[in-house]
């Protein structure tokens, strides 16, 4: 596969492509064009920069740019503020300047940090995406999202700030572990319940490609999960209204991350899960019909997904969901699926949200 | 003095006014229309708390919000991520959501560490800046630049984010200390020198009612100051050209402020040396005449503020200039004056520089 495919992401003046394609990692032509000053701050982490590091460092070596390597700790653990300093530190250790661009190398946690770096480095300086796993191919390089942790609730502290290109290499995903690119399906299956049910049915047909790693099956499956959140960001940039949508499984899954502890499982595998209690939640309130909930269930299991909630207790799971970025006044808001491609946001009465929790937990 | 005048800062859908007067922390009805959800959090310091702590919480209580005060230590010293965390622990141990509104009372560390917190805090919550001396109602909290220090540089992190509306009570003046008054004073100078001649003369005849803190020469001295400033970033929000003019003195100023650590010279007594060195290095590179330096000298050194440069060694000022944010891969770059209300930023040869710095320390 030689091909690559760019899909823009439509900001106005904040407006970048994402290139999607095999071995583009290596691609001098890609980053030329939009590192305008003398110097290059990659950011990795301690896995991926001996993987991918020197591929992306002989890209730049051309445009005669002082590049500087930060690699920081791996995992969702380390996505706190002690982490994000040692960016700062090495930024001003390198004089790295207001034209100075940072590459993010890496994961979500990777990019997401990266961005936030960037977005408050002398009050922002450019930066570019390069996602190596599934997860932030099709979900975390899309958006301007960017953030690190607090101990009382995930990504509570962070900026929207946009890249000025993604560049998504399908090959990096070959040395992605199985646990992650399942973790990365579950964004792809989330992005087609929510907004695309001819996209959910391609889905349920490639699940098995996906899960094998096809090449062609995952450039597409990347391709139209960052079209259907491009134009859904495009609509709602600071999350007003409808981005909210894009947290379909996610009000549940983030008590699932913050009750076990960061990093115990991965964003993806507690999204898959929170799916699952989502759906149970949408066909107790009578907005979904059993039969969507049963395929729904079976591609995330498909994908080797968790479908059974951890046991936190149930008074746990309603002041997690509680500190939830989306709660007004402490008052959850759910995504619900009315069908495929269709959600409504609501709240739920409590007698409602129990019985859910007591369905999935270790079902 | 019952007059409020307000100034609105032109920036489209993130305008807000500047209310200035006496005695308008206690009116609630300045609040009222900035406040929208149900919960605010003041953040303040062991200093002002005492002072006017409760005469805010006063007049928020008819709005029926929940209301939480964060009491930071005081302090340039304590403008920093450690802080600045305090912040978030509180809001997040509060529950504030997206609508919480943020409140500083206080000087120019608190209205830019609050101003960042709510620029990150759920990327991005509402706040309102009650400034209570000189130097933040003229200068900090118009512009909308808020941040953190980091040990090799002053406001090296933080965001541009705009307030809902400012609220500059004169009346706090009464209890700032005579040092802090000066350093405020600095910061008019400044924007007099740089912006408009005729604000200038105004200064210059002035200078003795402010001061004696006279609130008819406080009020137009921070009303003039924030019309200019605010024309000035109105039109460069992003500090792309222009508003680099608002720096003039601050290049030196920031060395001062960071090679003795922070704290140990007010930022207005930094800025009031800074400008008779850029004044001085101005008339060395023949863009001013020496009796407009002399007048700008004889101002600065009316306010009490101080003329002469603590000796940190040629080298370190120079090292300490290349770091700041205004500096291009090392490149120091010079806001100079040409006459009262005209500037031009350019570069300057070494030796210029260090005849510059060998005439200005302990002269």
């Amino acid at each position: 596969m030689t091909s690559m495919i760019t899909v823009n992401v439509e900001l106005g003046e904040r407006a970048y492509p994402i290139h999607i394609g095999a071995d583009l990692i290596g691609k001098t032509e890609l980053f030329a064009p939009h590192i305008r000053g003398s110097s290059v701050t990659i950011v990795t982490n301690t896995t991926v920069d001996p993987l991918y590091g020197d591929a992306l460092r002989k890209a730049l070596a051309p445009l005669g740019k002082d590049v500087t390597t930060v690699v920081l700790p791996d995992g969702e653990a380390h996505k706190n503020w002690e982490t994000l300093n040692l960016i700062f530190d090495a930024l001003l250790g390198a004089r790295a300047d207001r034209k100075t661009t940072l590459i993010a190398l890496g994961g979500g946690v990777i990019g997401d940090m990266t961005g936030f770096a960037a977005a408050c480095y002398m009050r922002g300086v450019p930066f570019i995406q390069v996602p190596t796993t599934l997860l932030s191919q099709v979900d975390s390089s899309v958006g301007g999202k960017t953030g690190i942790n607090h101990p009382l609730g995930k990504n509570m502290i962070g900026a929207f700030y946009q890249p000025q290109a993604v560049i998504a290499d399908i090959g990096a995903l070959r040395t992605l572990p199985a646990r992650e690119l399942a973790a990365g399906i579950a964004e792809v299956i989330k992005t087609g319940a929510i907004a695309d049910a001819a996209f959910f049915e391609w889905i349920e047909a490639n699940v098995e490609a996906l899960n094998r790693c096809e090449p062609q099956a995952l450039a597409e499956a990347v391709k139209r999960s960052c079209e259907i959140k491009a134009s859904v960001v495009a609509a709602d940039e600071r999350e007003g209204g409808l981005r909210a949508i894009l947290n379909f499984g996610h009000t549940f899954g983030h008590a699932i991350e913050a009750g076990l502890g960061y990093g115990e499982w991965l964003h993806g595998e507690a999204v898959g899960c929170g799916m699952v209690m989502a759906a149970d939640l949408s066909v107790r309130l009578g907005h979904l019909d059993e039969a969507a909930r049963e395929r729904l269930v079976a591609v995330i299991r498909a994908a080797h997904l968790p479908t059974s909630a951890p046991a936190l207790g149930a008074s746990r799971y309603v002041d997690l969901m509680r500190v939830d970025k989306k709660a007004e006044a402490g008052e959850i808001k759910f995504i619900l699926l009315k069908r495929f491609g269709d959600t409504l946001i609501t709240r739920a009465p409590d007698d409602v949200v129990l019985q859910t929790l007591d369905a999935s937990v270790g079902a």
